[in-house]
């Protein structure tokens, strides 16, 4: 079939205006009037929709189309009018519609607007609705624009493995992988389950983080970046936790956390830049109906500066703030993990900007972040963004040998689990830094969504697997 | 540290030659002539090393740098100096070398040549050897190729689910995803594993195919694909099988078969072409050292007209040549599944080029593919390459709702578990195609590469998953 998309009409109006065209879509409305009549037709090539118009004299079939249902299949044929007077810059004069799938009278979603919870119900139709095409669209050009970012500056994308047998200290909200059954499991002589018998040999998991095996890419590569599915098994039932979600890793050699944020700044800006550059109909949309001041917000960001600010420094600033009588639910001092509150309060009130926060107390951050020469803080860096807080994580690694090492002991982690990263540091370590940045929080964050299920086709949460 | 990549050099020699530069990267050899000696450093942004030249005279730590292990990271600064009569076009000659990290002695990856093998238990540091970085990068090069393949053509990406509930006919090669302790499972009151008490409140495993998921997308957005991970808990230990690997699948609305072939001979064909645009000096080395025909059947393919030939058609031409006294260890009759052997003789020996074996027999395909008008076979099409075999599996989908209701019946499954793909049937169907390509299967056609566990980060096998 020789159709056009719509996409293609809006991009070449010029051109094919006065011309024939057919352009296949699904029905968004249709209005009899009895002797013509409008339909709405989108194709999902864009976000705009096509208006065909049809007469009953110049269409045989005009009342079979009039009946049709929302979202019934429609491959329609005529001239496509030029309409400079008109709110839309063209229309489609039907000569022919034919009916590639009608839509059976129940459809589930029809033109009243449905809430966003009923729609999580209808996973398989929601994309259909002006909300989720313009979230899924979005979402599907800032990864084209992740990769583009990396890519043009020679970074390697690396596939870190999914599944993972090393245990980890996070290993109780690990889901388990396994072809074990339950109800039979092996057992070794001491009446364990035996796992060697298991699929793998060995007990396995999900993995949480690609960042251990992207090192391992980095210290050949010098620059790479992972872009993967990853998993927690928290039971934690909330807007912005989902059991699997994807997550965006850069990993870089040769470089200090000063480097690390300059990336992630660049980043943020670059993607955040494309979307406002590619999908101008989906975030006006967006605008309008979810978030006010989204296009402001992303406006903003593009173009500034974002601040940097030292933990201690954060914390004395918070800390002022309670002086002079501004209010927390959670207590502030140094040595706190800093919360949502804690966090929007720095990058919303006092820089009003993305904020960087940097050099966290070691107690409160992971083991292969880098040791400041103080002793007490590692080289982190968290970006905090108006509205929704932390969307990044990162840190330059430690990689002298022995302070890991020592690290290591402290925490009573076993250290031949780590004997492959520890090998990093033996031959030919380098200064080194990474960040992770969770994809769904910056698509909520790209089109001000505010529950984390809306951003994710089929999202799993603590409960529901469903579709 | 301001530092310039050895890529960049390459690039701008013109413009570097006779600047001082600091290039930062890892030792691959170390020759000391006494007075003054070589060292080989890549740094992993470009496949070619660069020469750096060091002098007693002009170097205070010569005799440091001159007993460094392969491998060590060091930074260094001198002028690059263009050398048009030497084979390569520059050398560095080092003012200043530091060491930014020694490598131990028994660093395991000696400059003498490791079979794969050894290399496979030395995971984390096998990129940084020639093989390892022709193959990862090419890898990287021909996933960019492929979302910008799609992104270009207004393809929407879509992220399904790698964790699923639904159950399919493939269970039993299916990994569960639970975080039920095997030795202390819930029971029900008939003594059965209770999966309403595990995370998901249902039993959960890894998906093997995002399609049914692209198709709800595919209905919305018109042209949708997938690129993820996938999963197959089989148990078969060969070099073309992993457990854990990489799935493209588009999925295309309002288009047949037909144009699904044409898609997928359009982004064979494209991320062939960018790959041996992009990666040269992979290919190369790839071609000298592991295939030696590489590169001539990649230009080949990239410049032929794809062969396409029922599979009726097929089975004749195999009967043909047995009887001409081919011998084939499986025989051929209609209504086989063809093996290896026959799909590589169909392209390497009769068309001698990519073919696409269309129509097959509905008994040997899955329930979703079109029945043909003979009632007997269906809209399947694979497309089999030289030295490889079946590389992409595809289909234009049954879109008739009473046609695959009976199918589904048929096939004794359960028509509930498919009512959400069902819908899709009754609101609006259209016809629709799409296909799946094994990321890594075309990873190895593009490298010559044998073993799928040589073109995986860290490869997932039946009884190892280490690193």
């Amino acid at each position: 079939m020789d159709r056009t998309k719509i996409a293609q009409l809006y991009a070449d109006a010029e051109t094919l205006g006065g011309q024939q065209v057919t352009v296949a879509g699904w029905v968004k409305s249709v209005r009899d009037m009895k002797n013509f009549g409008f339909v709405t037709l989108n194709d999902g090539s864009c976000f705009k929709d096509l208006q065909v118009v049809m007469n009953r004299e110049a269409l045989a079939n005009y009342d079979e189309i009039a009946h049709q249902n929302v979202s019934a299949a429609l491959i329609c044929t005529g001239e496509l009018k030029l309409t400079p007077d008109a709110p839309q810059p063209f229309e489609l004069a039907a000569t022919q519609i034919a009916v590639e799938g009608v839509s059976a009278p129940d459809y589930p979603l029809q033109k009243k607007r449905a809430t966003v919870e009923f729609l999580r119900t209808q996973q398989h139709l929601r994309p259909r609705t002006n909300l989720f095409r313009a979230v899924f669209r979005v979402r599907s050009v800032a990864a084209a624009a992740i990769h583009r970012f990396f890519q043009d500056r020679g970074f390697v994308y690396v596939n870190t493995p999914i599944i993972t047998a090393s245990d980890c200290e996070g290993a109780g909200e690990m889901f388990h992988v396994t072809t074990i059954d339950p109800a039979n499991p092996p057992l070794d002589d001491k009446g364990n389950v035996d796992f060697s018998q298991d699929f793998f040999g060995t007990a396995a998991s999900l993995t949480v983080s690609g960042q251990l095996n992207a090192e391992n890419f980095a210290m050949a590569f010098g620059d790479v970046y992972t872009f993967g599915p990853t998993f927690r098994a928290e039971n934690s039932n909330t807007t912005r936790h989902a059991a699997e979600f994807w997550m965006i890793e850069p990993e870089i050699a040769f470089a200090d956390l000063a480097d690390d944020m300059d990336l992630a700044e660049d980043m943020l800006k670059y993607v955040i830049r494309d979307v406002m550059d590619r999908c101008p109909d989906e975030l006006a949309m967006l605008n309008k109906f979810v978030d006010k001041g989204l296009i402001e917000r992303l406006t903003h960001v593009a173009n500034s500066d974002f601040a940097r600010v030292t933990y201690t420094d954060a914390v004395k600033i918070l800390e002022d703030a309670v002086a002079a009588g501004h209010q927390f639910d959670y207590p502030v001092s140094w040595g706190i993990d800093l919360q949502t509150e804690h966090e929007r309060f720095l990058t919303e009130e006092h820089f009003k900007c993305p904020t960087f926060v940097t050099d966290y107390p070691a107690e409160i951050k992971a083991f292969y972040m880098r040791l400041n020469d103080d002793g007490k803080t590692v080289a982190a860096a968290d970006c905090l963004v108006p509205g929704i807080g932390e969307i990044i994580g990162g840190s330059q690694r430690e990689e002298r040998l022995e302070v890991l090492e020592r690290r290591i002991a402290e925490l009573g982690m076993d250290p031949e689990q780590y004997k492959y990263y520890l090998d990093l540091r033996r031959y030919g370590t380098c200064k080194h830094a990474g960040f992770g940045l969770g994809f769904e929080r910056l698509v909520m964050y790209l089109t001000g969504v505010g529950n984390i299920r809306d951003v994710l086709p089929h999202p799993r949460t603590v409960g529901s697997c469903d579709f």
